[in-house]
C-alpha cells in the first residue's frame, strides 16, 4: 500500500491551501493540461467526457423547451461589436483582435467573441420581419475568449467552452419569461445533476451583464466558503433591438421592437463541481455527471476465473445502463483505488477469489467509502440504489455545508466581521444605492452576489449607510 | 397550387446554372445565411440540426475504435506554428493573425487554429514519456479558420465546423493502420449513413497534406460531376515527432520517436449532401440523417377530427423511434408539400378525412415521389420498410450516376477531351512524375483525386507523357 499513500500524498491537503489543492486535484485526476499559449489549457479525456455529459443533458433540457441550436462566426467586426454602447464599455478591454489574414491587413479588425448578443441581434435584424419570424429561441455551443490577466483552470481562462442562447419575443412579457425559465432550467440541472445547491436571484445594477435590463443568476458556495457564480440569463429588454434595428410588423400592420434575452453556462462547472464535492482524496463525481460511475477493480486478478468474473460483471453492468470499466492493469488494488478516488469515480466494485466463492461483490461508495457487501444476483439493483442514494446524500452535504456557512447581519461592525472570519455568504438588507456596494467591496472585498427571489426581512434598514431598507442581497468573496 | 408553384419557382433549376441552383437550395432549405464577417455564414436550425446527426454518428463510431475526445486551445503561438517546415508553409499564407489582447499589443502574435498538429505535438511531447503512454488516440470536435479569397456555403468558408484526430503511436505500422482504420471510418459513415459512394485511395504527393507522409482520401462525386475530396487521414510518420521532440522510452530503455496520424471531416458533407441527393425542388436528405423524418401533412385539417388524428400518428411514430413533426400551419396542403420537399424531409404522411374513413394514410417518398397507401395499423412497419428502402436506393441512385460519369482514357487527346466535354472522373494511368500532373492540371483544370486502392491497369504508360504507368489515377475536376 505504499504507492497507495504516495498518490494521495502528491495532492496538497485542502484545509492547508484550498488554491493549491485545486490545482493539484485538477492535474492529478487528469482533467487539464497547461499549454504554450498562456491562460489557454487542454482539456484532457476526463474532463472533457464531463463537459460532454453536462452539454448532453443541457441540450437535452433546452430542446425540451423548444431551444434549436445554430452556429455563428466566431469573429466580431469592431463596428459591429460598437453598436451597443453599454456591451462594447464591458467587453473591448478583454477581446483579441484580429488585424491579419493571411498575408494582409484587414480592413477592418475583428475580435474573437467574447460573447455573440452582437452577431445574434445582425442576424436577427435580417431574420425577423413580421411577428410570424418570432419567437426566435437560438443557442450555440463554442467556444469564447476574453482576455483576463489572472487564469485559473475551468474558473477563469483566456479561452473556455460554453453554451450561449439568443432569443427574440414579441412582447417584454415573454422576454421576461423565457430570462427565468432559463434560470430555472440551470438551476434545476445543478441541483438535479451536478448535486450543487444554488440561490436564485437578480443581480444588483452594479453586477449585472454589460447592456442589460436584468441580470439573474445562480450562485453556489464552494467548500472554502467563497461564491462562485454558476449560470446567468439576461433579460435586454428592446435596448439591443434599438440599437440594431430589429423590427417586426405586429398582427395590426404596426412596426414593433422585439425584446431579447440571453443566457449561458460555461466549463466553469466543472470547477464547481470540485470545489463542492472533492476531498482529500481527489475529484468526487456525482453518478449522474460522471463519465464512469462503476470502476470494477480484481482483488489477486492472477488467479483464475477472477478477471472472468470482472469482466463479466462489466457486461452486465453495462447492459444494465451503467458507465462503467474494469481497470486491469497490473497495478495494486491498493492503487487502483487510489486511482479511482483521484478520479472522483462514484463507486468501485471488489472482487475477488473469496467474493466470487461466496457469490458476492464489494461496493465501496466514493463520497463516503461506505462499503456494502452484495450478493451478485441483486448487484445491479443494489448498485442503482446506492447511487441513487448517493446522489441525493452529495446534493444534502453540499445544501448542509452551505446552509451552516450562511450568516445573517443587520449591524455593519458584525457584517464586516463575519466577512473577515467566516467564509460563506452573508445575508443583509440593502438600500439599493451604488455607494454601499462600493463601500462594502471596499472595506471587504465581498461583492453583492444576488438579490434572492425569496426575499427575507432580516432588518428594517440598509446594513451598510442605515437608510430604509429595500431588498435583501446574498453578499460574499466570490471566483 | 399557386404557391406551390411559387416556392419551387424560386430556385434556379439544376441544369440551368448547378452553382446558382446550390445557392438557391442552401437559402430556401433554411440551411445557411450570410452574415457582416466576409466568407463566414450562419449554420441555421435546420442546416445545424444535419451537423449535430453528422456528429452523433462519426463520434460513436469513432469511440466505438477506441477514440477520446479533448480539446485545445483556438490560438497557436506563431513559433509553434513554425516547429515544421512544410507544414507553415502550407497554412501559413491562409491564417487569420490575433495581434493584440485587450488594449496591448501581444509579444508573439498568434494565428487562429487553421488545424491542430502543432498544438497536439506540443501537448504530446509533454504527456508522453513512455511507451505505457501510448498509443494516444484523441479527437477534438472544433471550428478552424483559412482565410480563403473565395468562399461558398459549406463547402469552402473562412471559418468551418470539423473534427479533427490526432494520434500518437510506438510503431510506424501502427500508425499506418489508424490511419486506414479512420479513412474506412469515414467511407462507412458517408456510404451508410449519408448515402454517399465513396472513392477510397491515396493522394499523390503534390496533394498531400502540408507536413504529411502519406495522405489517404475519400472522394465523391457531385450531381454536376464534379468531385468532392469528402475526408481525409494522414500518415506522418516521424516527421512531427522530431520537429517537436515527442520521444518515448521502450521497453528496452530506449529512447523512440513516435509516430503520429491526423484525420478530419468538416461541415462540407452538409454540401456533399446536397450536391449529391437534391433535385429541382430542393434538397433531399437521406433518412437515416435527416433531422426530421416524416412530415404529417393534415388534409382539410379544420374538418374534425382530423389534426387530432395527425397529432396522434405523430404520437406514435415517435414512440416508435422516427424523428417526426405534424406542419399543423394554416398554409394550403400544397404549400406545406413544398416546404418539406424543399427542406428535404424524406418522407411526408397525407392523412384527410377520407383516409381516417378509410383507416389509411398515404406515405409520399421525396426522392421520387412514390406514393404507397398504408392501413393505419401497419404504419410504423411500413414507414420503416420505405425509409430503408429510400435509403438503400438512394445510394444505389448515387452509385449508378457517379459509375455513369466516370470514363476511363488511355489517350491524352481522349482525356482532355473526356475531360472537356464530360462532368465526372477519368481513370487513367500515370508515370507518378509531377510534371505530368502540373500539366494534366494546365490543360484540362483537373487535379489527381487519388489513387485508388483498388488499382486497374488501363494501360502499361502514363497518360499524359507516355512513360511507364506506375498507377491508376482518379482525375477530376474538384470543389
Amino acid at each position: 500500500m505504499a504507492k497507495d499513500k504516495k498518490l494521495v500524498e502528491a495532492i496538497t491537503s485542502m484545509d492547508t491551501d484550498f488554491a493549491q489543492w485545486y490545482t493539484d486535484v485538477v492535474k492529478k485526476a487528469e482533467l487539464i493540461d497547461y499549454t504554450s499559449v498562456k491562460g489557454c489549457m487542454v482539456i484532457k479525456p476526463s474532463g472533457y467526457a464531463i463537459w460532454e455529459n453536462i452539454q448532453k443533458e443541457l441540450d437535452a433540457r433546452f430542446k425540451a423547451t423548444g431551444v434549436e441550436n445554430v452556429y455563428l462566426p466566431m469573429f466580431i467586426p469592431e463596428s459591429l461589436l460598437q453598436k451597443e454602447k453599454d456591451h462594447v464599455e464591458g467587453f473591448a478591454p478583454e477581446v483579441a483582435w484580429v488585424t491579419h489574414g493571411g498575408l494582409e491587413p484587414l480592413q477592418e479588425r475583428m475580435c474573437v467573441r467574447p460573447t455573440s448578443e452582437t452577431l445574434f441581434c445582425d442576424f436577427y435584424a435580417k431574420e425577423i420581419q413580421s411577428y410570424r419570424d418570432l419567437p426566435k429561441v437560438y443557442n450555440q455551443w463554442c467556444s469564447v475568449v476574453r482576455w483576463e490577466k489572472t487564469t485559473r483552470p475551468f474558473l477563469r481562462s483566456r479561452e473556455f467552452l460554453w453554451q450561449e442562447g439568443h432569443t427574440a419575443h414579441a412582447t417584454a412579457r415573454e422576454a421576461e419569461e423565457r430570462t427565468i425559465q432559463m434560470l430555472n432550467v440551470y438551476a434545476d440541472f445543478c441541483e438535479e445533476v451536478l448535486a450543487i445547491p444554488v440561490i436564485r436571484g437578480q443581480k444588483t445594477d452594479k453586477e449585472k451583464f454589460a447592456g442589460a435590463e436584468a441580470t439573474y443568476t445562480i450562485e453556489s458556495l464552494m467548500h472554502d466558503g467563497k461564491a462562485l457564480q454558476s449560470g446567468t440569463s439576461h433579460n435586454f429588454g428592446d435596448g439591443f433591438a434599438k440599437a440594431f434595428e430589429i423590427q417586426y410588423t405586429d398582427k395590426d400592420n404596426k412596426l414593433q421592437y422585439v425584446h431579447q434575452t440571453s443566457w449561458g453556462m460555461t466549463t466553469r462547472m466543472i470547477g464547481a463541481i470540485i470545489m463542492v464535492h472533492g476531498d482529500d482524496s481527489g475529484l468526487v463525481l456525482p453518478p449522474r455527471i460522471a463519465p464512469v460511475q462503476v470502476m470494477v477493480i480484481p482483488i489477486a486478478q492472477h488467479k483464475e476465473g477472477v478477471l472472468d468474473k470482472a469482466c463479466a460483471i462489466r457486461q452486465e453492468l453495462l447492459e444494465a445502463g451503467f458507465r462503467v470499466k474494469v481497470d486491469d492493469s497490473d497495478k495494486s488494488p491498493g492503487w487502483k483505488f487510489s486511482e479511482q478516488e483521484m478520479k472522483g469515480i462514484p463507486v468501485r466494485i471488489e472482487i475477488g477469489p473469496k467474493d466470487i466463492e461466496a457469490g458476492q461483490a464489494v461496493i465501496v461508495r466514493r463520497d463516503n467509502r461506505e462499503k456494502t457487501i452484495v450478493s451478485l444476483e441483486e448487484l445491479s439493483g443494489k448498485l442503482s440504489e446506492i447511487l441513487d442514494t448517493m446522489q441525493k446524500e452529495m446534493l444534502e452535504r453540499a445544501r448542509a455545508h452551505r446552509d451552516a456557512h450562511t450568516y445573517d447581519a443587520a449591524d455593519y461592525g458584525e457584517f464586516v466581521k463575519i466577512l473577515e472570519e467566516k467564509p460563506g455568504f452573508v445575508r443583509a438588507m440593502w438600500c439599493r444605492d451604488q455607494a454601499c456596494e462600493d463601500k462594502i467591496k471596499e472595506d471587504t472585498t465581498a461583492t453583492a452576489r444576488c438579490m434572492p427571489f425569496r426575499q427575507e426581512r432580516i432588518s428594517d434598514v440598509c446594513v451598510c449607510c442605515g437608510k430604509p431598507a429595500k431588498a435583501m442581497v446574498y453578499w460574499g468573496k466570490a471566483y
